[in-house]
């Protein structure tokens, strides 16, 4: 099925709710081993814990990267783990590269035989940096999330940089766009490219949203950052698909005893009923105007 | 030592040349298995013939990735004997991330038990997302290169466009210089902080040069890509230091078949006697001026 729509169907029938897998060894809770057995024991039990309430388990590499290439397999592992439960997996590397070097990257992490189905990219190098993994969605249903205005303090440093009428981030949107304008699902009317937009920029989510239609976003910040259920609804269409919102640390250590497992449901569920909340609050909105 | 003074140390003692390792399976030469043995070999190979011609290795982790937790495990391997053999070592990884993320890179690439000098790091995140790598450069006499102006065909999409009088890398570039500016060593008066500017922008090589006068370059786009010697001598500075200029394709794969040893070190040879023609010859414009 065409990511898009597989990403659709998941938001319809579970919640907009993606949990960013972060491990960390000095965070493991109470009652965990301190080495990548533990590791592994969490992040299942998180999967667990989250299970039914989250679309989507977005494991971000660097943190199994820093283990060395004994966290590299976890972070296969936990992936094809994930995939099996029926998640929706995005690997979150940020890679960027270019020609047949982008495309090794985007064989390692969508090549048809890898339990993945997104990766986050980040386009500074422009189209021929964005093309070989756009080649790899559309022959495996695979997707892309393009880093467009990210969730931090500092990202106007660059990204909001004026460009004529324009800021970076705005211009790139428009490049994002046309990306991904030929490789839209048949019902969700998406595109197989995403765009990564931070909760925390309410103004440039609704703005975003208008110059990047067929464009599904992964809004991060919210939670930890400081992004509200309110803000990130502005990056939804309004039927409330569109777009899934992300928590790492807010769900993962959202009790550091030995109920992580449990606070981590409790967190998760929190969470996507917050995000309905919102949901049906814009479209009541909406329907008023 | 610090990563700047050692550079420089390397490339007034052996040359500029920057080797990049790309190892591809089925570009593999005549006689080399088609595995990770194989590979192995190769690359080792590769560096035999270099000795005393190179002063990096920078070996590109997308070719690594891309053969799973297998290849990372490989990948650590050629580091270690890389630093052994006492080439600088370059990990080009384009990475991109923010606080403890972006920490956690550092850690995998950078950390103190880590065989590798230097990373490449995409900045379009912003400060927060360099400042993490900074800690551990100037902890660990670490490096890294910033991606200011690739050497790809696309790059000026987002890298050029026109923000006031300058260009968005332009802009990056007093960023860059500002980073940079508190972690100079103190025999090459460079930063631990580099940049990667390409060679078939020798406008721009130039212009830069000017702009961050303290951060050492990684100049990609020689040999395969187009760059000359004669434009990437654009980027060092008067003395002939400041810079180093990749080469991968051009090395790796200039023999297909057994001689393929001889032949990387006949190109490696080649490059480093060009680039010293094309410095000594801007000398000699410099002096002349």
């Amino acid at each position: 099925m065409h990511f898009a729509d597989a990403l659709t169907a998941k938001v319809r029938k579970i919640s907009p709710v993606c949990v960013g897998l972060d491990p960390q060894m000095e965070k493991l809770p109470k009652g965990i081993r301190k080495d990548l057995e533990g590791m592994k024991t969490f992040c299942r039990g998180i999967m667990d814990a989250v299970q039914n309430l989250a679309s989507c388990i977005k494991p971000n590499l660097a943190f199994f990267e820093t283990l060395g290439w004994e966290g590299m397999k976890l972070f296969f592992e936990l992936c094809s783990e994930a995939k099996e439960r029926g998640f929706i997996v995005i690997s979150d590397g940020k890679r960027s590269d270019i020609g047949n070097t982008a495309a090794a990257y985007a064989a390692a992490y969508l090549g048809v035989d890898k339990p993945i189905d997104a990766l986050t990219v980040n386009a500074y190098l422009g189209s021929d940096g964005v093309s070989p993994f756009l080649r790899q969605c559309s022959e495996h249903d695979k997707g892309i999330f393009v880093l467009v205005k990210t969730s931090n303090a500092s990202s106007g440093e660059l990204q909001d940089l004026p460009v004529g009428d324009e800021m970076v981030h705005e211009h790139l949107s428009h490049l994002v766009e046309s990306w991904g304008k030929d490789c839209l699902g048949m019902e969700s009317k998406l595109s197989c490219v995403g765009a990564v937009v931070g909760a925390p920029y309410p103004e440039e989510l609704k703005y975003l949203r208008t110059t990047m239609p067929h464009i599904p976003f992964l809004i991060p910040g919210y939670g930890a950052q400081g992004g509200t259920a309110r803000e990130a609804a502005l990056g939804f269409i309004p039927d409330g698909t569109g777009a899934i919102v992300n928590a790492s640390r807010s769900i993962m250590y959202a009790s550091a005893g030995e109920d992580w497992k449990e606070a981590a449901q409790h967190a998760a569920e929190a969470m996507a009923a917050d995000l309905k909340e919102a949901l049906n609050a814009r479209k009541r909105d909406t329907n008023l105007q």
